[in-house]
């Protein structure tokens, strides 16, 4: 699909793929909140019931600040680009399918914490990682494929930017993994560390990315 | 995150930032309509169930209007940007978080009205306003750090206006606040003031903002 | 709210109001097929199950028909406004919350034909008719802003063109309210009436505007 | 509705047109999810529930895909446009239509190879099909449209190039409706067969269309 003897595709203008990206991110994220539903209780113990929830409200958390990093680093990343082609618009949905698969494992880990048994606690923590590592693996070949084609790229950056960026998918990559096997330790502490992970990404956006690249930022969209 | 030691993150255009946050609060907003499911009934008694579930439509109400009311607060706040860097960004995730959560809160006081104890009613009343009290603090920090970097306002808009404006949060945070006091005494009280506070806002946009501020609205978007 | 004592309002932009208009009414129209649902049934019998949901079929038809138009109603305004003052904004949110309302009616009325008594048919069907009159009203008030105001329409249309377009909403209105007498008799004739009305309206998109006037999409956005 | 006694529509711009559709299609690709739910277990059998419901996770993986390749395919077509007349508008609507089904015979998918018999399964598949060509009829007239007015397309693209994209319609259907007699036989086969064909063509993405076609991408959408 993306040798270098196949005829290289058409290039187009990235509009609509941020608008339809721009779409699916902000429905997943928000479809997360309708995984927090309080059980059947006796009338007169709402408290007590929304309390007994509080896993949902966790994983809400955790998920609401992964699906908003990864519209950050969406953002940015298509901050870059002039323009799309088609290898890159196909691994993009691949990148929004792992943002679609997020809202099923948030509600697996909520209900296994608060209903199931330990065992099953770590199987639905290592669900929420291998989701997270399929949703960080699109970003390798996106970079690669700007690696092989820079004229998609803004002015001013060459395949040297593309393939500095491409090992910022590493670590987040590394993170997911390493939480399936904490997961085995303790779920919930699992399930903290996708939090902060994220939050503090999320917080410290322009991360492993070097302070003296250029920044075609400055001359964006307007 | 936001320490005049930090380096000032780059500025870029707002489009895609307003494109997802009208994504998230139009999801949001359409959502509320899934909180509105008729019981289960014999045969020939639809109209009494459809009755007997009017916090539903209570509720449904004044979240809608909420949600509605922060859109337009948000076209009013976008409309003073000219650009955006990443300190607003990631407030305004905050505000998205918060009126993503509305959902929420909105099923738990119908279900509490129409079922539930008043205990559970003052509850659900409560969760409300704690909900309606996230949401409203993130405008405090996103009119701060416009004090801070007025090079984001357009064209004359300073720091004076922008320290002016984030006074407007308060009210709404005092609402909210109150209205969780109100609800113990009365939780239909407390919802309907929630609705009739956001309609009145909302039919009455300009609030607090003084009449001779420069407007740049006027040389808005076309 | 829209005395003349009051002063006038700032003119904005019209294309964020656009976009979170088309994610309410894009949201609205795909979530209908939530509403169909297979009930549960014997294994082997997932035909005669699918057979039995005919009303839901029916129902999910006219609702995704009625939005459509209404989106495209919505179009055809916007394309005669170069800008947007507050009083407009606000009644486009009451226009978004009569299209939030449609799927509760759908399900509503797909449920009484499927499981319910005669009696439950009108009641849903009523409950629909009332809707589309709830989803139909503001837009008599959005025409008489324009002709208050007819510096947010485009060049070459005056106060005149508001005041004819005006009536343009009393038919659909008429149709409303006529079908909900109608469903006393027969709801699911009432019904299919709801589907051929807006198929027949959509086909026929220029409806009761006059051939002659002044058309401003052939210069319009591009 | 689209004789040529009719007097023909005015054009107005696509960028709305592109909107709403790429909402809809972002949330029918992202509601997909929802259809994907752990069955009740006991305690510590969360492992063995997420592996019994493996033919969801195919289904979602299938109708992702479709409503992907529907999209790209609808991001090409709209960017050979330069306007667009109420016929196609209308004929957008439809294919709208046929995307937003696709979350129904997706459940109904999963749900028979889970839980139904061999029956239940050949008729799921056949309903799957059938949206599946519902989902492609449009295609045609919507280039059809184009052949009579040329003038919607971009400069260098006449009735000669719509013409032979017309028949690129064809293929797709072809494959719905095999798919189904191919489900009588094997209705997992069947399905396998839908992710595929999406998946191939989405990779593959300038399928029937000749390479020598003059491409007015290369002068996108900025």
């Amino acid at each position: 699909m993306s040798e270098s003897s196949v005829p290289k595709s058409t290039l187009t203008g990235t509009a609509r793929v941020e608008a339809f990206s721009d779409g699916v991110m902000a429905i997943a994220i928000t479809l997360l909140i309708l995984n927090i539903q309080v059980p059947e209780h006796e009338p007169g113990h709402l408290l007590r019931s929304l309390g007994h929830i509080w896993p949902a409200y966790l994983a809400y958390l955790a998920s609401f600040m992964t699906i908003g990093v990864v519209w950050m680093n969406h953002h940015t990343f298509f901050g870059r680009l002039r323009r799309i082609d088609h290898v890159l618009r196909w691994w993009n949905l691949m990148l929004l399918l792992g943002v679609s698969l997020v809202p099923f494992p948030t509600i697996v880990v909520a209900d296994a914490l608060a209903h199931g048994s330990h065992r099953d606690a770590v199987v639905a923590v290592a669900l929420y990682g291998i989701v997270g590592v399929i949703m960080t693996l699109p970003w390798a070949p996106m970079w690669w494929q700007l690696e092989r084609r820079p004229e998609m790229l803004k002015a001013g950056l060459g395949p040297d930017y593309a393939r500095r960026e491409r090992w910022r998918a590493w670590p987040g990559l590394l993170v997911y993994a390493m939480t399936i096997g904490i997961g085995f330790l303790s779920p919930i502490i699992a399930l903290v560390l996708f939090l902060l992970v994220s939050t503090f990404y999320g917080v410290n956006n322009k991360g492993w990315s070097s302070p003296s690249d250029p920044d075609p930022d400055e001359q964006d969209e307007d």
